[in-house]
């Protein structure tokens, strides 16, 4: 490239502008705390260009918060590129702090955006945990883990028949308090418990038929979090006898989500919809189908490019 | 049928004698305990046939065991048959109480051999714990679970391009010593990094490049029992260094599991059996497939016939 055209920087090893796009994700899905997340179609956009000083534009979902050197797309892209000259433009359609990888998915595409070579591990030292960056990544469903500081992630298998039903409460949970909520230790029959629901729901997850609702029980945070959305638990069943396989909390909550086959999702989702409503709890049901691209930078899937 | 044919009983719902055959399992596999198996290509053949009294033949593995009342196989085939009066001959493959999973493929076969609807039921009932009965009947990898009282199976993808190197000590381990020895409790922590090991586990059994050493890590059990084998944890490194992708307690062990490919297997193998030797451990190194026909019964595979 020729370096000298005035709208392009070069950092090592990369030209800007960039620009990268992630997916939302669900993490969790009952039993797999820390470890398993699915890429849905909800994506936020960020640009990064060249400038005299920082700028940070944010349309769409969180553009209520400051603009300024604590945004979470400019503290990642200033590290990455090294520098404060950047202008970092942010297009949302992630609702923040709800359990939908906001965070993680903004993360990936800032620092991708900004040249960096691993946008995985960037996120991954940011968010302490790897499940929602992975899947922002990768698309699609993805088990991942630390490995000591590095962050592993794999894809598993996926069926396409399976569609999700997301209730989104108005008021976020933010993940700190969620975590604080936990137990620090539990009981060797429970940590098996939620190894063979681990499994049970991979095999479902990979074959809707074998996918039942208790797929999605777990002992390792979704009870210790219910006193923080005491609707919960009602809800989660509403969207199982709405006709939802299987439900569970989206990543850390407040969203909820119903797994469903394609053919009964708009269903599902209008019932969640109307549990909402009665159990007094102002928000939104979506119909959101798995992203399978995972992440794009300057218009290329990443996970092709490896 | 014609129930007047001499050599055929009528119990409800089963015609004698039957024959039926299972493979050996190999379960946990580091992380997924009580969760997870994978059947091999050792088996065990079990006949009912009508007869006068209760008669037990054994050949093979397990000949040494009383042959009466007592014998797991007659104690099941009585219990299905609903009668004393049967001649049950065990053709055996599978050495006894090394962490084969010989007790569930035995329970399982002598369980269809003498009629029963349900073998994978009748022998989570009889183990306590489905994993190992449910490779026995489905083949292949199995990830399984208790709903309650009734036992939960289904397939997972396996790598066929994956084969399995068992050590096996001479002298036995009891299932009931090496389940003493697991902790009441454990941190949240490790529970979740049981969970993390597992899915990326399940990753790399359905693709092998993405298989890692770390995939087989485990804190709920492993560590625990190492001390009733103490030359456990040397023998295990020596696999991986001998060419496995990974290695792993055999169910309660003391059988220890090498994951390789194809490619690598006999070197493996090898390696194993002088790993064994230089331990000062008697014993053998078994190089094994994975079964993916699971029970047979008459020459029928049940897997294929639900």
């Amino acid at each position: 490239m020729d370096s000298s055209t005035p709208t392009e920087v070069t950092f090592p090893g990369t030209v800007l502008p960039m620009r990268a796009r992630a997916p939302a994700s669900s993490a969790n899905l009952g039993p797999g705390f820390d470890t398993l997340a699915i890429a849905l179609d909800l994506y936020v956009e960020v640009e990064v260009t060249p400038a005299d000083r920082l700028q940070v534009r944010v349309e769409g979902e969180g553009r209520d918060l400051p603009t300024d050197h604590s945004h979470l797309a400019a503290r990642v892209a200033m590290d990455v590129a090294g520098t404060e000259k950047l202008a970092i433009t942010v297009r949302s359609q992630i609702p923040v702090a709800r359990g939908l990888g906001s965070s993680a998915a903004l993360t990936v595409a800032a620092a991708a955006a900004a040249g960096a070579a691993d946008p995985l591990a960037v996120a991954a030292a940011v968010e302490g945990h790897p499940e929602n960056a992975a899947a922002s990544v990768l698309g699609g469903l993805v088990t991942a883990t630390m490995l000591g500081p590095r962050p592993f992630a794999a894809p598993l298998m996926l069926d396409p028949e399976l569609a999700f039903v997301i209730l989104v409460p108005d008021a976020p949970l933010p993940t700190s308090k969620a975590r604080q909520a936990l137990s620090a230790s539990v009981s060797h029959h429970d940590a098996a418990f939620n190894l063979g629901r681990l499994g049970m729901l991979l095999a479902g997850l990979a074959d809707h038929h074998v996918l039942m609702r208790e797929a999605t029980e777990d002992r390792l945070h979704q009870t210790a979090r219910t006193p923080l959305f005491p609707e919960s638990a009602t809800l989660l069943d509403e969207l199982v006898d709405g006709g939802a396989l299987a439900s569970c909390w989206s990543g850390a909550g407040p969203s909820l989500l119903g797994v469903c086959t394609q053919g009964r999702a708009s269903q599902v989702r209008d019932h969640g919809a109307r549990a909402l409503a009665e159990s007094g709890v102002p928000g939104r049901a979506l119909l959101l189908r798995a992203d399978l691209v995972g992440l794009v930078v300057d218009g290329e899937p990443i996970a092709t490019l490896a």
